[in-house]
């Protein structure tokens, strides 16, 4: 399959390169290690064994790469406003876009600008950093639920989850993309926020009972929500406790909004905060904590 | 009358000054001045006109003072273990123990060491900082609200406040301390929390509306929590809006607890968060914004 990996962060590095050491024919869209990866190669340091990809075919423009069966985004959400001009010279008619960002809000957006029917959504559970360029390190987990974003038969994300199987990645199907999303903003919301707000890795954030309740007092908030969606199978408030233990066994994990903060870079507060917050609203549901958290962020980096 | 001014920081120097530059027998307990005041004097600069005191009586330890008629607590409250210490050699028969300090609190501590008939509360709305060795800055406001700790006539109360008055205060008496103490934590709570936590001053905590909304739903929760106590007047919610505009007109203000956070000290986090929102939750008033507030200040600093 000949695959193009838009937003070259750690994920999408990450996955790419699993991807092509199954034998996918995969195109990396570059910016700060394109000199790198496309002189030496890109290098995985990873918690289920090292590997080197000597080879590696890297671009500084979606034109060159041409059309694709497969787009995989993963580009931070700040920039959205740039989906269109590094998609549009990568779709070809069966081109399918499968969008494995932070957030919520990110399928509408494809959707609106290369049709519905095309848009995939994955939820990704991924402890990875950026290293040195052309070098990508996997810290932990890795899981990828895969949804259509529009309702169809599941043959189509079945095929994508297979290759990302074969790609030795846990890659699983659901019915319910917005349930999965939900999932993942119950662990976003308070660790990107409280770690990006506080400067402290996960650890330092849950070795106090007070912020540490605080955790699950954002946690139940997120849920609260994500039950107002109409969800198939609503979440219960045990699924809280299972993120917290979850992330007791992150050690000093550093989530990627703090690392976005201490680098200097935009932080994805509409796509993790104010899109959920939104949404929310809609249904009547306060998320007094989780709307102080997205003011305080603002605050702090605005 | 004969005071001991105990905690001398911006506010105990700045009222001592006044009460001197009236008539009255000023004793300062000093730490960090204590060289530069006792060889030089003490330096007002003041909205309300500046002034130089040559000869003001430091000292450091409070046996070289001897009994007092007043002894006037500014102390920060995060070091109230030392109020035994420090006040124990000012009290003979006749003492009142008047606390302009923070928050809720102080006068139970000082009650239940010296006796609850000395006691006398005081809210004191000052905006001042400690400038070098020897220099007090007064920024705005200084009126102060003196209540007895116990219920008993007036008489006491209203020849202190006479005093002040005297020495330039907006100084005025109420029955009802308690109230007063929280429509102080009013203001207290949102801006000490939110300007420590973030380290900016006032007005770029109002120059938002995410934040400026922020900072009133903390204020109505305090509100909340306040008319939960018995008060003889309720609170109304209007009088968020009020402190909301009396901050507009400070300017880059920076509260006592961000100056505490920016130069390393302890924070008031007891006094003026978690005494309040247990007295609050005793009631059965959540406070979740407070609660938040003070669990990040404490995550921040701890």
């Amino acid at each position: 399959m000949k695959i193009a990996i838009v937003g070259a962060g750690a994920l999408g590095l990450y996955y790419g390169a699993l991807l092509q050491r199954s034998g996918e024919d995969v195109h990396f869209l570059l910016r700060r290690d394109y000199e790198a990866i496309t002189r030496n190669g890109l290098k995985v340091f990873s918690i289920n064994g090292d590997f080197m990809l000597p080879q590696v075919k890297g671009y500084r423009s979606p034109g060159e790469i041409g059309t694709v069966d497969l787009v995989l985004v993963g580009l931070k959400t700040f920039a959205n406003d740039r989906l269109e001009e590094l998609i549009r010279p990568l779709v070809g008619e069966g081109t399918q876009i499968l969008t494995l960002q932070n957030g919520l809000g990110n399928e509408e957006e494809l959707a609106s600008l290369f049709g519905a029917e095309r848009i995939i959504g994955g939820v990704a559970f991924l402890c990875s950093n950026r290293g040195e360029p052309g070098e990508v390190h996997h810290l932990g987990a890795g899981r990828i639920i895969l949804g259509e974003f529009l309702p169809r038969d599941r043959e189509r994300i079945e095929q994508l989850s297979a290759m990302f199987v074969k790609a030795g990645v846990d890659c699983r199907t659901t019915d319910d993309l917005k349930r999965a999303r939900w999932e993942k903003l119950v662990w976003n919301i308070p660790f990107n926020g409280l770690c990006a707000l506080l400067q402290q890795p996960v650890n330092l954030i849950l070795a106090r009972d007070a912020s540490r309740k605080l955790v699950r007092g954002i946690m139940l908030e997120v849920i609260a929500a994500a039950n107002a969606q109409g969800l198939a199978t609503p979440l219960a408030e045990e699924y809280a406790d299972g993120m917290l233990e979850f992330t007791d066994a992150m050690g000093e994990y550093r989530p990627s909004m703090q690392i976005d903060r201490e680098e200097g870079r935009s932080l994805e507060i509409a796509a993790i905060f104010r899109t959920p917050l939104a949404y929310g609203a809609r249904q009547g549901i306060a998320m007094p904590r989780v709307e102080m958290l997205a003011t305080l962020l603002e605050q702090a980096t605005g």
